[in-house]
């Protein structure tokens, strides 16, 4: 749909001659003026939804305050060059609360008051929940709550590892996150807050806009906890405060930019629906059905009348506001003027630092010489990986790799031993130890990417995947390309039973390979490749994939080499014929992973029976799908018989070898079991001989 | 493979005469005599991950010392009626601590040393991670962390509703738990934390193992929080001890038994391999590589020979332990039969709640008069699962339906209507308002059945279905028949944007319906009913299936019914002819779900040109191929062409229409838009016009 990059910021039009306050005005700004330009906000964000007959006014009135002190006093940005690498993030958490984002962007002049009116219609740049959209001041994508905030919580990882790496002049700015009482009791939180902690990320400021309602329920029916000492057992910095008073935010955000040690949390107090009124007068405040659906009619007519505005003409900045924002952006001009003269001085005196910085802000694939890649023969994928993040680790200075708790048997190992763990104080590693929240992981990663100038990569088992598949849609939906690393990949993971087996999970991530993204690519590319000398295909393809997520699905068990000179570049077209290339084969047998190794061990006896054999690794089908109709025949020729086998669900090759007499796939169908991975080859057929008999089986019908 | 209820407990044959303490010697067991059984344990737990060369004994061989305490001292059981519904039930979250539960239930006399030597071999009873057998002692599948005291807290919320339903003589028993590091970093852990301190769940009590050791570094390095502090922001009662020290760990369990109104944790801090030796007779204990592997050789006979066992003949109970254990079960007899006693004065008294105690624990599917059920003409699916619901909490009083913080949203308020929430204290509801945490509630609804007593249904949003699918997979294995209410099944849910707009998740659920359980059912049964009526239906064959978790998709907008006279108890089949039942159709269209009606809207124009067209209605996949090979082709035969319409991606349908030149399917390639659905359906081509053209173009081919 939209280049979530391009765009035009539309600078409002406005007269600034008048109103050059110097930097130091900031926060001097009147109180009733701040008030006004909240209930600005409000007036806006109760409109759109009224206008767009849906949406969820209350919570972005009650957050107005916050969001109007944020934007008016504290957040540096250049609002002529919004992609500035030196910029604040705001990341926002419950992306129903877009009214109030896209009211304050446009009191900061990133949207039009026509986009206002167009929120929640067709091909608007408004959606009803915020798509990432950095040129119009939207740093991601929001909706499913509790990322949003694990997102900024990985930017702030991402900015400590960068000043690790290019000193503070180029890392000064702040992350900022906006979470609601929903994000606070997603799980998720969890995983952020003990992280965050953990790791001392002082440059982590977030508002709990914490206002007793949510969407069914008051709060205090399913959440009675002290939310400051959950945070403080995490080690953050708590500051509780009126998250409707101007002075106490300001002073709260005072604190946490001094704060060294420890991110910080505001639990601001806030009233749902501030300011709203009901049709007859009564408050409107507190209420629970301001939360998710208009005001509507006579109470919305009410609200915006006793908040100063006209509800004839509502789609208004009030003259004040407009002038207290244009102060604004006068005192950023200087800010920012202020911060690229450093920076450029920084650049003149760091030449090479400079141009890699360039380099990793560009998104550009970065440069990787993988012939120093050695593959041992017949190794595990997943041991093949691991000497393929270990070339990464040492080429990729701005490469971040992370695992749940199993860099030891994931084998992001591989990567740990080239370089040292990212701890509290000290982010000269490259390496993140996540512990046991894979959720948390995934979302982390792809703040890292969102913020800008790093790679992220993130290992745990297959069958944990499921965990990650929140955070890996809206990897997807934002074409962030993180690279997700899921080892043990079938039910060779032997002894560890049906929990640990992956079954299902090859055809459930490869729908997202079948899904498009906004730019019409697929969604999230996959590769599950056949022997080690192709895991460095494939890790290859996945380092110069910079539009989309990539998966690479290893294997927990040493697998055979395809055969001698078989042309592994040719994984690039998603599947190729790894032996029997005749052009008029009886029967082209097919796979991706170590199944493509057991077919091919079943070839011998077929072909000493006189059958003509092609063998077909296709370690992407995706990619497949996007090679010319030609190629596609050239490889699986529709007339021509094909027997797939996946330690998958059979429905995992369906759409490389069909439905139909002309078809047949030998898969799992089942959970698996518990015992050596041998075992389990042999009694669930994995083997050459189950190939022979199968094929035969099936060339006789 | 193996029924999980059935199997028989193989009481080891053990004299007892000479040791029949009477009750009241309950912990005063001698210290040395319990240090010697978990010594014991921590043997067999090193044995037997020794013998299958695979497995974790430094967890179990530190917790060994609780396991002991708890199944010698307090767990109260029928060793000769273990599905006792009086029984306290013990929930293991960290399922790769089998070793330490096999041979804890091997000293109960629930295994026998022969299961103990087949640990995670082909077709043993004590596969590598504990898999649901309630026979033998196991009461859920663990292994993905967090996912077993999310259970337990269910189990405990399921006493609680039974409690106020039947009275305390019937519901006196505990919930124990059993975490460990990882499973308080998963994020699940602070949903359960939350949920169960608000509910003031006084009959779980959790030990947490608190090693300070994970699979691939200390704990330290990734979890610096103060976890009691956590624990008390939730309103648990939270204990630390020495988790190896059997005063300690008695006085822990004893307050634990006291407290009245908050779940207890007990924090207890242990050594990692507790015992183990190295090869060269140093210290083992604590170390890393005793978390996944196994001892090792000479490491292993010094470890064996230290703890006073003989490593050439490991797998025995001493007999002091034999002792231990009998005298333990002849305090249960009496315990027990004193329980019992008064249980059966209760049904006496009490003879209709006898009843329908039993038959709630009966597990038999409920008897429900669905005539009661009215159904509106062309309602949304939601709305006419809600009057389902109104039926169900009326007629079903064992029923829990629950909702995370979108009752009013995803219609379980129907069911709410009748009834009220759970609260703290107050249990007589039926009600659970598990707040924004989806996968927490699937884990507890699961939980809850897990208990026994109780139906539990719980719904949100079918695109955050993402976040509840390693439950799903965890029901799906254990063969719960949760009820999963998943609303707003696609793009139609409109203004809410591409992060709300499920396209993947109805093929992704499918992939579950595909997958056979141990019993060899399809794992889930996935309903997505085509219109009010159907609705009806589809929630009946749900509340009829105690074999399976069901799904159930509804949708969010208004439904034209299907037309006049439709038979609708058809969908019983799975799929079925609702128009043109003509025996030789020139084009059959197929959909599930609001896709039918936009199918049939088309149908007219068809017809018009001379098209011979049928509609079929395939709500459940997964029954339809359960039919007869005949039915199946009576109503999508191969030969004739099939259009297929889907909401979601076209592999959806892919398995009902068909790949190849007979057969097209329209679907959703993308995330979708922002905008109000009737826009999105045309803007998208979900319109009769568009099935008219579609067909029209697909039969000129």
């Amino acid at each position: 749909m939209r280049d979530k990059l391009a765009g035009e910021v539309r600078l409002l039009n406005l007269d600034i001659s008048h109103n050059q306050k110097p930097i130091n005005s900031i926060k001097m700004n009147d109180i009733k003026i701040m008030n006004r330009a909240a209930d600005n906000i409000r007036i806006l964000a109760a409109s759109m939804v009224e206008k767009a007959k849906s949406g969820h006014p209350g919570g972005a009135m009650g957050g107005a305050d916050f969001i109007n002190v944020l934007f008016s006093e504290y957040l540096v940005y250049d609002p002529e060059d919004p992609k500035w690498t030196g910029r604040d993030r705001f990341f926002l958490d419950p992306g129903h609360m877009s009214p109030m984002l896209y009211a304050g962007l446009t009191l900061r002049g990133f949207f039009s008051m026509d986009d206002l009116k167009q929120f929640r219609q067709w091909d608007s740049i408004t959606p009803g929940h915020p798509e990432l959209d950095i040129m119009h001041g939207i740093e991601n994508s929001s909706g499913p709550l509790g990322q949003g905030h694990a997102m900024a919580a990985g930017a702030a990882i991402a900015e400590k590892f960068l000043e690790a790496r290019l000193g503070k002049t180029m890392m000064q700015h702040k992350i900022y996150a906006y979470i609601s009482d929903g994000g606070v009791q997603e799980e998720i939180s969890q995983g952020v807050g003990r992280i965050a902690g953990n790791l001392g990320l002082n440059n982590l400021i977030m508002f709990y806009d914490s206002n007793d309602i949510q969407l069914s329920t008051e709060t205090k029916v399913v959440m009675n906890e002290n939310t400051k000492a959950k945070y403080e057992a995490w080690n953050w910095h708590v500051i509780e405060i009126n998250g409707n008073d101007v002075a106490e935010i300001r002073k709260a955000l005072d604190a946490a930019l001094k704060e060294e040690s420890r991110p910080t949390l505001i639990i601001g107090k806030t009233i749902m629906a501030k300011g709203a009124l009901m049709a007859d007068g009564a408050s409107y405040e507190g209420n629970l059905k301001t939360h998710g659906a208009p005001l509507g009619g006579d109470a919305y007519i009410k609200t915006v009348t006793s908040l100063g505005g006209n509800h004839e003409d509502a789609f208004v900045i009030f003259d004040e506001v407009e002038d207290l924002y244009c102060a604004r952006r006068e005192e950023l001009k200087k800010i920012v003027a202020a911060r690229k003269a450093e920076e450029a001085e920084w650049r003149k005196n760091n030449a090479e630092k400079s141009a890699l910085m360039d380099e990793w802000f560009s998104g550009k694939a970065p440069k990787i010489d993988w012939s120093k890649v050695t593959q041992k023969p017949n190794d595990a994928t997943r041991s093949a990986s691991a000497a393929c993040l270990g070339v990464l680790a040492e080429q990729v200075p701005n490469m971040i790799c992370a695992s749940a708790d199993l860099s030891n048997s994931d084998k992001t190992d591989g990567f740990l031993k080239k370089t040292h763990n990212l701890t509290r104080g000290d982010f000269s590693g490259a390496f993140f130890q996540a512990g046991v929240s894979e959720l948390t992981m995934a979302d982390m990663c792809i703040g890292m990417m969102l913020h800008g100038g790093v790679i992220a990569a993130c290992g745990t088992f297959f069958v944990f995947s499921d965990y990650m598949k929140p955070a890996v849609r809206l990897a997807a939906l934002m074409q962030v390309p993180v690279k997700f690393i899921w080892t043990h990949d079938a039910f060779r993971v032997g002894e560890d039973g049906p929990t640990h087996e992956p079954v299902e999970q090859e055809a459930q991530i490869r729908l997202m390979e079948k899904m498009k993204n906004h730019a019409g690519q697929d969604s999230v590319r996959v590769f599950r490749p056949a022997d080690a000398e192709e895991t460095t295909v494939c890790w290859k393809l996945a380092m110069e994939n910079t539009d989309t997520p990539t998966a690479l699905i290893f294997s927990r068990q040493a697998i055979a080499n395809l055969p001698e000179g078989n042309d592994y570049e040719q994984a690039a077209k998603g599947a190729y014929i790894v032996a029997g290339s005749d052009e008029n084969p009886d029967v082209i047998l097919v796979a991706s992973g170590s199944e493509v190794s057991t077919l091919e061990s079943g070839t011998e006896a077929l072909r000493k029976d006189g059958i003509k054999v092609r063998v077909v690794s296709a370690p992407s089908e995706g990619l497949f799908r996007s090679q010319s109709e030609a190629y596609q025949e050239s490889v699986l020729p529709f007339a021509v018989k094909k027997f797939g086998m996946t330690a998958g669900l059979p429905v995992t090759l369906e759409g490389l070898v069909g439905i139909g007499p002309n078809s047949k796939i030998f898969g799992m169908p089942s959970f698996g079991f518990s015992a050596p991975y041998k075992v389990l080859d042999e009694k669930l057929g994995y083997t050459g001989e189950n190939v022979y008999n199968q094929v035969k089986d099936f060339l006789k019908k």
